[in-house]
């Protein structure tokens, strides 16, 4: 049949019809080991998750197909949550690492009474705008803990979410009564394609080494992938690569006869609290459509004929589309009654918290409520010019912060993909490890990727502020999850080391050029490159303060000398005139720097016979949101402007008129050899300014700020 | 003692000279099982690399120390190489995939006689413009095969290479005498760190199922990494994940009192050649050092104190630094003639080959010298405006070129990252497999960063083009590989589909902004983003022609109307006049876009009253490199210009007085209506237009080319 021939789908409909009420029997559940009524709510959300994805005719229909019947278990049987507070702070966490699947967990959001996913939204699923994009958005829809979407995130997160769960329980569970204060699980579905991801092999690892008992994987093994059989690429044996991580590995070969062995699997699982699960289940991708099993189910609507035969051989009404029926609307609406009566119960475990332990209690609170202690931010360091220990290396000063806020800021949990000593990122606290589950500081191992996903995962469980370290450089390793970071709106703390080709001896592998750029490009992250110690005290201000950006800090290896005229607040700004006093005004040139460089440049400007304004920006996101008066008052925009950066060029056009930059990448060699021989000196600096004056004289200068739009 | 003292050093090293001579046998070789040679050889390859991280007081001298006997073992007696023709076709390829042991690499290529790395070139170590950088740069140095030190490229790298070998070897071995004409060994040392990346996870994932035979990693196994014992976050069970792999996995104990169960390892390894080999050794960092088995000798050059006790441990004179005595150097004037004779041997073999075979012989020569065949460049398909067919989505068109150039070019060799379905790049070739190793198309599995890693190594083996392919947006996954094409200067070809927020349902998370800026960002690499078809056979040529700069080609999900007056010449200097035809001179405005937005700024261009050009600018990258006569002659610079792409505006500045951009992530929802949401209209270019165009009426328009340095 054709698709768009009404009358022929008619008649076949109305066969369908009659060969549904003469053989449901034999078509619906003639195997089926379980009651009638839980195969009719894993059919029925197989056929919700199918309507969503023929409505716009775009989308994944296979995983759900056949991930219904864990789903089902989940949200009907085995997990803790309350729809009418989707944020109740001991829920079990759900993630959907398949992100693809999404038609499922909106699916189960509305089967569970989550007032952001009606049957009218599942409608709107991926309509621009909707409460149902594409994949799941964190900030778009409650009851969604992460977006996932791109592979071995959502995994990854899990761990960081089992991480904090552990942690907390640690630092506020009591024994009297309150030892299970916090105290949920964290459950993950996942398919093939997070499993081949390094990202989840990293994390992976780590969580094994840690021992987070209380998560557990559902490993949704269809063999299928977007190219096809995973034999094409996939053949290793996964329950034994997870064995060797230090988990607890099951297998289920049997989801669509019944839940049983599931089941079971499941209960298992959770009375394994020493390490943490994967139970591998063997499903059939796109359950019940002629496809099964095939990778033509994996991302694309069905046929008008194939739904029609799908939905009949779930016994379900093919004509009826959106459609919930009473039985299975009662079976959800009970399991949403239990578990709203537990997050009762537990309201009323935590207001006797709250009598017994009133400090935990309010420290708890204020932790999940995303407030800072009282005061803190008067504890970053600030800086006199010319006092002691004003010249350090920016790493340095970023650590004078960390042991400035870190004890008491007891939310503050992280620490370097192996790099601690270089990172400068321990404040003295405790290793988060197996057996201490209080400690704080966290050993991320040599993972830079799974660190910055981990981080989206402490801080997307609440209660925790995350940050992690590396070089720089490496960022590069982990861009995919520092973009997640910046699209779910985590304000992940990152800092970031060895910040240029200062670096030196490690020569090009280890030195940024493009890493700059790459940061500040993305969208709603805040890119901090400080140039002394009040300016890293701005940075940990901008991060602290932060709620819905993360941050990433910038740091030199090397000692920079502090600026005459930095402040604090003067840097919260983005930018402002560090050289002279910001009095003198009206400057023939300015030359505008960041982190290391601005110190070079007040070097230069002094040697300079033209009035010149030194301008230190140690965030360009921060300047552009300042008023529109404050930024021309920095940056005119027709004077002459040199910008001095040892970066890439790429976005400096905006900000000035020519560049010192670098467009190579860099080299082996002492730091100050490397910079050197890249320009960055006085005396470059010097004769490039001549250079631009005598280019300027007599002709007018192109304004830069003053734009129509942008 | 403090350092600087020389008297007191002096006094030691006399009396350490005493112990020296009285107490050799006790000292140096009392428990070694193997020959007194041997154990000196070892002990002299710690020495100069002790030496060379003495001299500049920087680098990794614990590495080299423990990894040494491995080295010599491999040099000295296992490895075919030819340090007189370091590019042999048939040698062996050994990477240090633990790049900062560099030292250790360097002193293996002075002492084998390679020319490149002299006594005074290790004197040089990591020295500004040395043949001995801080990290190992197959730019720079003759006998290194690849650029390591970001951890887990080498080993990564390797997977590729001995993918290389195994398809050469199915293609040009010959049952009559030629049957091991292409037949060598991958050896890779790496230590913990590289195996903890998931980087490494994907692609040994990917060996275990390809049964890469000839790959044999020595696991530097020492316990230590940079924040101390591997007990802080690295306890997994190595060889059984490298065994679910479907690795061959075998576990040395002891390398420092003996070789001999090394030997008898590596043997096993290179007889199994149905799998890779791990072979897990159990070394000691710092071997010999006070410090030995601790992270302290990581990375610091040793203190006089412990230099002269590690060298007197070794039971060599402490005196002397950058010392290799007659007998070791004998040892190893000895192996190299062993290999130069196996080139030579080798040299007879393909001489005979030759005549045996003229034309496969004169294909391997062709392809190992990088040459295209004869004419394969007028194969690329041209289209004429209003042809049948020349309006496709880009990604279409780039299939088309696969599909014309891929049986002609028989050594292009690659695929996609599990979505060969939407990335359309396969053109018809058997996958490379197992049982398949004369395919070249190569099923990745979603292994992005793995991918682009194994490109590298497909690249750096010789005799091969790779190419690979995934959504632009997960480039951010692979970031850490594709920087590593650029800087090793391999022109790896990328083609990165669905290209804008155009891509619609999937959402942001799906949905590039900052990605071109990121990847333009980077040195040495081009960005093409075509906008029709003659661009696209362009962007093939660009990246088929390329020898030292990798190549992405962005190619966008829909259907492009093709550009009246494009061809792949014009497209070919990076940015042209697309219209009206370059003849109309003496724009009033100029609109410069890319991709997907070009044949919207000519509809916008349509609609307006002002003389308009509109500029299609494919590769920013090479227009920077033509002579500025011809940038201005395209973009003037003084005319008002307004840039139209669906990404971030980083970067436009320097070619356009305002921008329509992407500033902030994007939405899920039908493709259409994200561009629209976010201004990609005609109705919204010809509205900025007239508001550009209305601010600078009557005002003198800033010139944007016409800098005075860049």
């Amino acid at each position: 049949m054709s698709p768009g021939e009404p009358g022929n789908k008619k008649t076949k409909v109305s066969i369908a019809k009659q060969l549904l009420t003469s053989t449901t029997a034999e078509t619906g559940d003639k195997d089926y080991e379980g009651s009638e009524l839980e195969l009719k709510c894993i059919n029925t959300i197989r056929a919700l998750s199918i309507d969503q994805v023929q409505a716009q005719k775009s989308g994944h229909p296979g995983a759900p197909m056949g991930c219904a019947p864990m789903a089902h278990l989940l949200w009907n049987e085995i997990m803790s949550y309350s729809p009418s507070n989707p944020l109740w702070w001991n829920r079990d966490r759900f993630i959907l690492s398949n992100g693809h699947a999404s038609a499922l967990q909106y699916t189960m959001l509305h089967l569970s009474g989550y007032k952001d996913v009606s049957m009218e939204d599942l409608k709107q699923f991926r309509k621009l705008g909707s409460k149902t994009p594409g994949h799941p958005e964190s900030f778009v829809t409650e009851g969604i803990e992460v977006c996932t979407g791109p592979l071995g995130q959502g995994i990854s997160n899990a761990v960081g979410i089992a991480m904090a769960e552990c942690h907390l329980a640690a630092m506020f569970n009591k024994k009297d009564g309150f030892s299970k204060l916090i105290d949920h699980y964290t459950y993950v579905i996942c398919g093939d394609g997070c499993l081949q991801e390094g990202v989840s092999s990293e994390t992976s690892s780590l969580a094994g080494h840690l021992g987070l008992g209380k998560l557990v994987v559902l490993y949704d093994d269809n063999n299928i992938t977007i190219d096809g059989s995973t034999d094409l690429s996939f053949t290793e044996d996964v329950t034994k690569r997870y064995d060797s991580y230090g988990w607890h590995t099951l297998t289920v070969q049997n989801v669509t006869s019944g839940l049983k062995e599931l089941r079971m699997a499941i209960s298992q699982a959770k009375r394994e609290i020493s390490r943490p699960t994967l139970i591998k289940i063997r499903t059939a991708i796109g359950f019940g459509s002629v496809l099964e099993g095939t990778a033509k189910i994996h991302g694309s609507p069905l046929t008008d004929d194939d739904l029609l035969s799908t939905k009949l051989s779930y016994g379900l009404d093919p004509e009826k589309s959106f459609y919930v029926d009473s039985a299975v609307q009662a079976a959800y609406e009970k399991s949403t009654v239990i578990n709203e009566e537990k997050e009762q119960g537990w309201d009323v475990l935590f207001a006797n918290y709250q009598k017994a332990y009133p400090n935990e209690a309010a420290e708890l609170e204020r932790r999940f409520t995303n407030k800072l202690p009282e005061g803190i931010l008067e504890q970053l360091p600030t800086y006199e010019y010319g006092q002691e220990g004003s010249n350090k290396a920016t790493r340095k000063f970023s650590q004078a912060c960390l042991n400035a806020i870190g004890p008491i800021l007891p939310e503050l949990m992280g620490g370097s993909a192996d790099l601690t000593p270089s990172n400068l990122t321990n404040f003295g606290v405790k290793d988060f490890q197996k057996m201490t589950p209080e400690g704080r500081y966290v050993r991320f191992g040599v993972r830079e990727h799974g660190m910055c996903a981990i981080s989206n995962g402490l801080y997307a469980h609440g209660g925790i502020r995350p940050y992690c370290a590396t070089f720089l450089v490496f960022s590069g390793y982990a861009m995919g999850a520092i973009r997640m970071s910046a699209l779910s709106q985590f304000p992940v703390l990152y800092i970031m080391t060895h910040d240029s080709i200062g670096v030196g001896e490690d020569g090009p592998t280890h030195q940024p050029i493009e890493t700059l750029e790459n940061l500040r490009s993305t969208p709603n992250l805040n890119v901090m490159r400080p140039a002394d110690g009040n300016e890293t005290s701005a940075a940990y201000q901008l991060a602290l303060t932060s709620q819905k950006t993360p941050t990433v800090i910038c740091c030199s290896r090397s000692t920079l000398p502090a600026l005459e005229f930095s402040s604090k607040e003067k840097a919260l700004k983005g930018a402002y005139v560090c050289w002279p006093s910001i009095e003198e005004s009206e400057p023939e040139l300015i030359l505008v720097a960041t982190g290391s460089e601005v110190s070079l440049c007040c070097e230069a400007a002094k040697k300079l016979s033209f009035k010149t304004r030194v301008v230190s920006m140690p965030c360009q996101e921060v300047f552009m949101k300042q008023p529109f008066k404050y930024q021309v008052s920095i940056l005119p925009g027709n004077v002459p402007t040199l910008s001095v950066e040892a970066s890439t060029y790429h976005g400096w056009h905006q900000f000035a008129h020519a560049q010192i930059s670098i467009n190579e990448f860099g080299r082996s060699g002492k730091g100050s050899e490397v910079l050197k021989m890249f320009g960055f000196t006085t005396e470059n600096v010097v004769d490039k300014v001549k250079a631009l004056m005598k280019f300027y004289d007599n002709k007018s200068v192109p304004h830069l700020r003053n734009r129509p739009f942008l």
